[in-house]
């Protein structure tokens, strides 16, 4: 299907957003009025730059308070809808839209509104344009779909149909299954937009917390249903105000818009997108590392470097079936402090089917040479550029990243450091670009096929840490999204840290060999076991052993939750987590004592 | 009355929070108990430091969940609250805040409320502890304040009172008259938080927007009125959760924390506050200049060099009641770009009147000798760092500014640039430091005496401003206070434009000069004037006029109003405006092409 965007979606001014948009990959366009008025481009230019883009401008938009007005008032609606006529014949836009009225001055009369959108419709005829109506979910007299269809309906005229908008249909209430009793053709525009649920006044609402589909809570993805059952076929539109894209990255912006279309295309069966290959675990972790400490810490935690890359600066680590690459070879271009992660390894049973779907939405396909083996290894750029590579490790009909690597003898200082008992990585954590979380929990789930958990808001001494876990089904494969909404400089790089969780099966046992090495870990505060002891009712033991290593403690319906952190090296730490009885989540209630412990501490 | 503050209201560590705290003034805190739990301090230091610092411990909270719970439950309400007992102890508090529960355990009866927190009070009695419940305007059972005030009545315990919360009473919209029926002594504690007002979520309301009193749109001033006709002689303590406020300075938003219990403790009637002297116009305006840019563009605005500072490198340039000081001696180790708005001189009746409230309400005092004129001249420093002088002009009871001002012989050049019909200063736009806003309009109020309007959000092409402007009653003096939040790095130093609007007595003659002279002005796009002819029905002359000029219309119940802007030079730019029959706001409606226009082209 088509697929459009109007430009108040986007950050920049209206050429900005046209070359984001085109450069994207959309069809085709609506012009939200303001963008035009407040471009220096005449209306003749803007239809010359959308041309040459390739864009076609579908919807010229917002047109207001029309309906059903005083016989008073209507010669100056038709005299100031000429004047818009007249702009859209400029710009070569053949449909308008048309908002139900929000005016005081608006009777609640069907018959009044149908006789004065039918005059318009005329009028609109005379130039070649269509009128779209649309009933606001604020609007003053007509606020629902089906009052807006019963009134075009009544108006009968060939130039004046319908158009749906998800949010307005869905942040009412309304049963969007009427929307099949409308002829598709009499549908001229389809506006999609998401939300998340909020008890909130549904103008602000609307206004400020639209997302792109798939984003929020609201079932778009139903309603297009509804739509495409009309035999509707015009194209599927964006139309999200939302505060935080307003600030975004213009060219991102876009392609996290057009990514949501196509991922709710698949939905409705409408594309043959490769299906999603969930990953199956982690194949590794890459760390840029040019200095001592991580080889240290990774030797104080267990790990034995068990490979070298046979011609690049990369070390392999190992531990159970957890895999650390430190990769001293990278460009340190990027000016954030190292060590940083660079790169996750993802288990997946069809690596080209995994990066085909990458592909197919949009993800930025990386070059195979960046591959830390020289096997082929198909890799795409996350959200926060962390790159990822699809493996299938060690396995007869794939050629394995760790073939390249050569094993090592195992050092006197290595041999020493036996294992600690982690098995594996639990979950990785990346922080998000400010202002793009929702395009990173988009991006998870209709890439890798992830599932988004609850939003969560964490205190942080200096402000707000907003996380999302992402998860495949059984588990295996966690990874947790933050952004950091906190005072700018507070904390060395507080905005960027990224740690790797990796999982215990004693970590009481691990915790006591870390201490007895002296591996830097984040201290906890008293203060935290005196209320652990207050609100759980603790074997006394257990809680004596928590508070002398500084373990956390958490507990969900099914099971409990102990983990510790080491101290920050660069931008990176790591956790050491165990689940016990099938606890599903990463430890929320602790996180304000670990960012202030965090905040106050960096090694 | 005392002033206390609850820990949670301020950003930073537990440490830096009660050094902020007691450097502001306050006399005593609420320790927010996640506060203690992240803090590397043990319940002792934080006693110990709290004394140091002069700060009394007033509360402890919250003790969540404790009332008519199944008997079953009980036992473990009770061995939680012994432990919060023992913590209270070692911190040397002696009254603890309960919130009435949101447990699904609890159960719907009064009764057992009563009984079982008279137990908890009994228990917390033997500790010499006292406990005052609180109704949550989210309790599962008990959510108001007179039904929290019946429970406390009928277990009938000396160490149980109730905790009256300005937020949780108002913002359900509970009538506080009836606190009045409350005896004094039995109200432990009363917390007091304002919020804008918002058609939202209670509890999503309460835990990101509460702000402090006169701030918002809740009579907290009303509900005290109640409170101290009970007789209640406890503090007035602030409990804010506020998202912006907790990525603030934590030195500033203490400061600003006390400066809103001092103006509501006024209207009270509590203090000898100095009596506000609203400022009754400019004096002048003192813009940080060094190079060849301002004196060109106030040449090209009609303005006249008439005067020369006797010892310091100031010049006066005036037209009409128009006054502009250009200082070329200010240390410009602001890190921002030049030319820069330095201080505002105000008019007022009784500078030393207006100093002494200023410093009442914890105005910074700025030394004298920093004052343009040599004459003694009160100063303070606004939220943004301007600095404001109060000033009587050429009043023989006072000494005036322009004293120590030698007259210019008016140079060729300036006397070729004979007067553009510009009469006065119409108002000045600032920029608030980000996180600041709330403080903004607070200082404005209750510091001058200046009228709050409403709070705008006008559409920028990289994200929104919020815009307030404060005014006097009259209207003479008027300022609008911006705060912009846009992608970073968007527009030159975007986010810290400050600009200075001038009356014209003739706009489309001062206009019209302008253009002659060669001015830079700002272009305004073509498309602005169609859509200007589609919504108004102007005289063609007039609209023909504007488009011609490039000056920007608006309307509003009472008059209209034309302007025009010249473009940005450093930080500043100046706005020509002209108010036709009592046109009262700013040209919001513009706004969005004007960012548009300056985010296009600097100078």
């Amino acid at each position: 299907m088509r697929k459009s965007i109007a430009t108040v979606c986007l950050s920049g001014t209206l050429e900005e957003k046209l070359t984001a948009i085109a450069a994207a990959g959309f069809d085709g366009i609506e012009i939200f009025e303001n963008d035009l008025l407040a471009s220096p481009l005449s209306p003749e230019q803007v239809r010359d730059r959308a041309a040459e883009l390739g864009l076609t401008i579908d919807l010229f938009q917002p047109f207001r308070d029309v309906e059903a007005v005083p016989e008073d008032l209507l010669a100056r609606t038709l005299r100031r809808a000429e004047k818009k006529f007249a702009v859209m014949e400029r710009l070569g836009a053949d449909l308008m839209l048309v908002c139900s009225s929000v005016s005081p001055a608006a009777l609640d009369d069907d018959a009044l509104a149908a006789g004065q959108l039918r005059l318009l419709a005329a009028r609109a005829a005379a130039h070649g344009i269509r009128v779209a109506y649309e009933a606001l979910a604020w609007g003053r007299h007509v606020n629902t779909y089906d009052h807006a269809w019963r009134i075009v309906r009544q108006a009968d005229h060939p130039a004046l149909g319908t158009c749906l908008d998800s949010f307005h249909i869905l942040s009412r209430g309304s049963d969007p299954k009427g929307i099949e009793e409308i002829p598709g053709e009499k549908i001229f525009f389809l506006q999609l937009a998401d939300a998340p649920l909020m008890a909130m006044d549904v103008l602000q609402w609307s206004r400020h917390y639209r997302c792109f589909p798939g984003q929020g809570g609201l079932d778009v993805a139903g309603l297009l249903a509804h739509v495409l059952r009309t035999g509707y076929e015009g194209p599927l539109s964006l139309e999200v105000f939302n505060d935080v894209f307003r600030q975004g990255d213009t060219d991102r912006t876009a392609v996290d818009a057009l990514r949501s279309l196509i991922a709710l295309e698949e939905t409705a069966g409408r594309t043959d997108l490769p299906a999603p290959v969930v990953p199956t675990g982690f194949a590794f972790a890459e760390l840029a590392s040019t200095g001592p400490e991580l080889p240290a810490l990774l030797t104080e935690l267990g790990f034995a470097r068990t490979g070298r890359h046979r011609s690049k600066p990369v070390e392999l680590w190992e531990q159970g079936d957890a895999r650390i690459v430190l990769n001293s070879g990278l460009d340190a271009t990027t000016g954030h402090p190292e060590p940083a992660l660079a790169a996750i390894g993802l288990e997946t049973p069809d690596p080209a089917a995994s990066a085909g779907r990458a592909r197919a939405l949009l993800a930025p396909v990386l070059p195979r040479h960046r591959a830390v083996a020289d096997a082929p290894l198909d890799a795409v750029a996350a959200p926060d550029s962390t790159e990822l590579f699809f493996c299938r490790t060690e396995h007869p009909d794939h050629p394995s990243w760790t073939g390249d690597f050569r094993a090592c003898v195992i050092s006197p200082r290595a041999a020493s450091a036996s294992p600690a008992g982690i098995t594996h990585v639990d979950h990785v954590a990346l922080t998000q670009p400010r202002h793009h979380f929702d395009e990173a929990s988009l991006f998870y789930r209709a890439v890798l096929g992830l599932r988004p958990h609850e939003s969560l808001e964490l205190a942080d001494p200096y402000g707000l840490l907003r996380s999302r876990a992402v998860s495949g089904a059984d588990g295996s494969v966690r990874l947790a999204l933050n952004v950091a909404q906190i005072r700018p400089g507070s904390g060395p790089s507080g905005s960027l840290w990224q740690h790797i969780a990796l999982h215990s099966r004693d970590i009481v046992a691990t915790a006591r060999r870390l201490r007895e090495r002296g591996a830097p870990l984040l201290p906890i505060p008293d203060n935290y076991y005196d209320d652990l002891e207050a609100r759980h009712e603790l074997d006394p033991g257990l809680h004596r052993t928590l508070r002398e290593l500084g373990l956390l403690y958490d507990r969900d319906d099914s099971g409990t939750f102990l983990h510790l952190y080491t101290a920050t090296v660069g931008r990176v730490f790591f956790e050491i987590v165990q689940r016990i009885d099938g606890y599903q989540g990463y430890g929320a209630a602790n996180a304000p004592v670990r960012l202030a412990a965090q905040h106050a501490r960096t090694r």
